[in-house]
């Protein structure tokens, strides 16, 4: 096959997906001209790692810099351009134009072929005081550097964070570090609301223990504030003293761009795209936080925007704009965070989302240890399974866990189940590796499958780990 | 269908699967006679457990006990007859010959359904002073109390462990935290002959760094003696002075009992099964460490004695002689043991066992890091990962790595990779579960997935977990 390789590759934005997208497009195009483009002062970093910054795990910054735009170029031959908006395509001349945000100077730039990697912002409350000394929003590395800036300069004594997600959870665990008084505000009746609120509220005591005080159920409804600063926040359960607010409410992606020259938008407003990472327009892509993707249990697109999906995206989006096939599946929606000494996470579809989505689902839970009563160490972990009937196929698995009982190695147990359309019985047949150090001689996932097995089936099971019953 | 449960069901052999498929025929036939034979007198421990025991992870040896006797009668209504010996089956009578070892009395039990769990016994060197004191080998509990009576009595100094498999290595820790001198002697030119050279390397410097003194391609000619107890092991290289000697060089399927009653044998003296564990006579069937098993990868009968195999078998097993439809489809062989601070495993083949099934294969090693550089913790770790041509199958995978690099977990996923037979493209696509405590935003499965898919087609790849190129 003839490949027509672009000699003018352009990339809008260089978080991860971006990034990607270019050092893997220098690899398959060893002559093209490759530029990034990217309105922050930052690309290439580790988004997912700003709560540790701002938490004292990881006090150097730059040590989240997966590569500096020097580094591109220098060892790839990339241009970077920061501080640089791309505020228009022109898709019949394959152009874009760049405005240049420190010269404020506007120029114009053709392509062959145009990756869009514009990422996600924070969804922010409709309330004034948004723009407050103190209230911050948490998505880019400018705007963790301001935050800890105020930190440094302002030590406040108590932080409200508004919105109970993955960031949210994660924030407060950095505030307590910091030794706040730490209070989580979230609209929704429980924590973590892709959970199910079984589980949610496990991670809600856990978080309770740890010092973080729990307003659920509230709306947040004005910022009060005293010389420009942030002083007190407003809800629908009364209000709150806090010196630093964040807005953890969640994300859009970043698609204005992508609309205004005719590019067609899909769920939740991102950028429609093929398994090829391509858009309705010939020539351009998108990859990353901007971008849909396809859920590979519920079969329909899908936004579920994450660091590790960016960059697999970002590959793909390179070797289709190279002229190579490839193809990016989809996702089924794993996740994962640690909240203080819990590990929290999901892949695929709770029963709820498995019925939305068509599904005969039913749910099964079950609790046990990482390992064995004789050896030392270890956790307790709970396991919330979602199985199909009457075939046994596993559409999900929900986790909350000890962050000592390994419970991220049975959810990627359970991911690559629901990726791969495992059943009940295959799980139960699992040859996992098993030495006492290490897991139960039936680690949890094999159990899950036995008792999965046997309740789609109907039968009475009460597997043990050591594959005895009651 | 009309299930024809059994009201009689006789088990030989009470550790693993014995146990389990006990259990699991109480659940399917709450009316049946069900009894287990052991000569030992023990049942229902975990035998992975023993190094630990004698190491002091676990002081008390009841701990290992998953179920007493007494327990299997009150809670399940199970019989259990310790030292009592089963010398003969007798298939056209339905019934088994029993000795009590204690009362040197004998028996004939009848059965409608007979298991077969007789497990496996060390194989010994034929040599003198296998009987001398402080000579042991470590399969059973009884072996273990002998041995841990013997250490607290003798307080032996020097050690030689025979055999560099899974068990030698952890009875080397073992002895080390003892505090004694430990000497391995291996016939094989390298530690760990499942693993290529290679990664065997890296275990043995890793022995050697914690004072185990290796004695690699040495074969054991004599053992010496002084006042009936063991001083000194004489071996090609040498003599190793020590007062206690294991022999941990490998155990064979106990199948006399079942060979001497016409039961077909299979691959190494194995009782030959199908994979729902039926042996060619009727009624007569066998589970665990006595029994074949289909290996999954090279699609040839295999003998894998493992206890996470056998509860699983012993669980089919059960079923199958209940009258239920259940079937246990086969290994990858997959194992796993912990070695000081080091984690050895591996799932499938090696390049060179699937150049010997048949398979076109290619191996790729890479090396990286649990965790991002920003965050704390975590470890190297080494995967060797073998890989089908031109498909780009995954058929195993070698890890040698931190214990603190969680590489049980990259172990793991290339087990579920394997059984699933998915393709290094595959891999590349996981949507496993990714946050800073738990991996790097690619993890080294999905790295390892991009290589090989790169290498599979000729292409040059050198992804990086950030998902970068060089």
């Amino acid at each position: 096959m003839e490949m027509a390789r672009p000699s003018r590759l352009v990339i809008v934005g260089g978080v991860a997906g971006g990034a990607t997208a270019a050092s893997k497009a220098r690899r398959c195009c060893p002559d093209a001209e490759i530029e990034i483009y990217d309105q922050d002062e930052f690309i290439s970093y580790a988004g997912c790692g700003l709560p540790y910054f701002i938490g004292g795990y990881s006090p150097n910054w730059r040590k989240l810099l997966a590569r500096t735009p020097e580094e591109f170029k220098s060892r790839q031959g990339i241009s970077v351009f920061l501080r640089h908006r791309v505020d228009a395509i022109d898709p019949e001349n394959k152009s874009i134009r760049v405005v240049d945000l420190e010269g404020v100077s506007e120029s114009r730039r053709e392509y062959d072929k145009l990756i869009l990697a514009t990422g996600a912002a924070p969804i922010l409350p409709d309330i004034p005081g948004r723009e407050l000394e103190g209230v911050f929003a948490l998505r880019s590395l400018t705007h963790a550097l301001e935050m800890k800036a105020f930190i440094d300069k302002r030590a406040p004594r108590r932080a409200a964070v508004v919105g109970g997600g993955a960031i949210g959870l994660e924030m407060c665990e950095a505030f307590r570090r910091l030794e706040m008084e730490v209070h989580l505000v979230e609209l929704a009746g429980q924590v973590m609301p892709p959970l199910d609120t079984d589980l949610a509220s496990r991670v809600a005591a856990h978080l309770e223990e740890n010092g973080v005080r729990l307003h659920l159920g509230a709306r947040i409804e004005a910022l009060e504030s005293k010389d420009g600063a942030v002083t007190r926040l407003t809800t629908s359960q009364g209000s709150i003293d806090a010196e630093l607010v964040l807005l953890s409410m969640g994300i859009r992606p970043v698609s204005g761009l992508a609309q205004r020259a005719g590019i067609e938008l899909g769920v939740k407003g991102a950028i429609k795209v093929d398994e090829r990472m391509r858009t309705n327009l010939p020539d351009i892509l998108a990859c990353g936080d901007c971008a849909t993707t396809y859920n590979l249990v519920s079969r329909r697109e899908s936004w579920i925007p994450l660091g590790s999906t960016a960059r697999k995206q970002g590959r793909v989006a390179a070797e289709t704009a190279s002229g190579e096939e490839s193809a990016f599946p989809g996702v089924q929606g794993t996740f994962i965070l640690k909240s203080f000494e819990k590990t929290v996470g999901k892949t695929g579809l709770s029963a709820s989302e498995a019925g939305d989505a068509g599904f005969d689902a039913q749910a099964l839970t079950l609790e046990g240890s990482s390992l064995p009563g004789y050896y030392r160490g270890g956790g307790r972990m709970t396991v919330k399974l979602t199985v199909e009937r009457p075939s046994g196929r596993v559409l999900g698995a929900q986790v909350v866990g000890d962050f000592a009982s390994q419970a991220d190695k049975r959810l990627d147990i359970f991911a690559m189940a629901v990726q791969a359309s495992l059943t009940a019985s295959d799980l139960a047949s699992l040859d996992l590796a098993y030495a006492p150090p290490f897991s139960e001689a039936l680690d949890l996932p094999i159990v899950a499958g036995n008792l999965a097995e046997a309740k789609v089936l109907g039968k009475v099971c009460t597997c043990n780990a050591e594959g005895l019953e009651d």
